[in-house]
């Protein structure tokens, strides 16, 4: 298995860090191929712009997403973002290794999905969910917290990681193909001791030694709509999948 | 009323750029003071990095979180930052100004978010929601989307807009204790004539005149929850106001 693992943070010994290196260690001992883009190490630019591009089809108005695909089709695009493409496209799963950020991702790692996942090669006119691009691989969320669990559970103050996670899993990974699997969640590294932070990362060793056979989340499928985007009649149940918490690594399983 | 317009989209013949010039011209013609910062053509770094604070208190590991506390009470903060945390605390009204890339907004928004919603100024222990720093001043989302309004509806593809704006809404803006209103929605710009446009405009001039009057989202407050940050019984109704549609600028009630 090719794995592609994009790393977001600015400090190599923080506990995001020890998750990267612990994936590269205990997958290339597995056989597997990895490969990392360290976005801050890399310098990686996250902000579109007129310079994605060489030229632009419509004059000098910048329409960003038009550009993109026709940028695909003509490859145009810049050297940054062909080489992360590249990349997606080599890896059967993708790892996005992150704190979370205001209940999202960090700016350099939301920047990189906006220039990276690129209309035309990652999606377009009805190539998303399981038609998008990076159909038949899969993708996960790897992540650090600021707060302890009970903050994140269904019924504490945040309501829930799970919807707090949506536009990632879904409007992101789903949206362009991928095979989506349960993040894995740190809790608050910075207020737990060294040895909770290991069996964190026991747990992470043993997460990925199955990662290949772990059933994806089960989201809605096109059949599942009408041609105006609307649920069919018997289907509205899946709406649950978007909204439900995570089946695996939950809040109440966690180390802490 | 003092009102800030983060605007983030690199093309100022967007309709994002239009939008920000009638908040302008509207607002300013009503007597209001305005202050934009437009995060493309400044340049603005959506980077979170070493070289936001002068000096780190713990030796050379960069603990992100803890810096901006320290670099908050001892003033030493980049002065990039320094400026954009000052004209919010300046405003009595935040909008973000922005085209959905993602569910979420653009990386260049996003990392303003993470460098400038500073811990210390913004929140801190026990500082949060309608404890947080920025308490008594109003903020919103204003956007653009490429999909039309079906694909958002609550019984559509992408599960409703509410959600997806969740981290933004409830997650960024209110953690940090603004009066946060509904979102205004410009449904697929791209896809509509100008005269759609133009009446979508006109729409934002008459939301704009009101602004001052809006009764927020009602989220819930601390007191409804206990010590471990778990709804106290009689109050788990107050989940819905996490997750319900927003009440005006509805996806049904939408110019398309």
């Amino acid at each position: 298995m090719n794995v592609f693992i994009v790393h977001a943070h600015p400090e190599p010994r923080s506990m995001n860090g020890a998750m990267t290196r612990t994936a590269v260690e205990e997958l290339g001992a597995r056989g597997h191929q990895v490969k990392v883009s360290d976005l801050h190490a890399m310098g990686f630019n996250p902000v579109m712009g007129a310079g994605d591009f060489d030229g632009f089809a419509d004059g000098d108005f910048l329409k960003y997403q038009m550009e993109q695909e026709r940028a695909c089709t003509e490859d145009k695009l810049s050297a940054d973002i062909a080489a992360e493409i590249e990349k997606c496209q080599w890896a059967d799963l993708l790892i996005l290794q992150f704190p979370i950020s205001w209940f999202s991702v960090p700016g350099i790692l939301k920047g990189w999905i906006d220039r990276v996942f690129v209309r035309g090669t990652f999606y377009g006119a009805g190539r998303t969910f399981e038609r998008g691009g990076m159909q038949g691989k899969r993708a996960m969320l790897s992540l650090t917290t600021g707060g302890l669990p009970p903050m994140f559970s269904e019924t504490g103050r945040f309501g829930g990681l799970y919807p707090l996670m949506f536009h990632l899993n879904y409007g992101s990974l789903r949206f362009v193909g991928y095979d989506v699997l349960d993040p894995f969640v740190v809790y608050g590294p910075a207020r737990i001791g060294q040895d909770a932070r290991e069996a964190y990362l026991d747990q992470w060793r043993t997460r990925l030694a199955s990662v290949e056979d772990e059933a994806p989340i089960p989201y809605p499928l096109w059949d599942q709509f009408d041609e105006n985007f609307q649920w069919l009649p018997g289907h509205e149940h899946a709406l649950h999948t978007l909204r439900s918490p995570v089946a695996s690594n939950s809040v109440m399983e966690s180390a802490t």
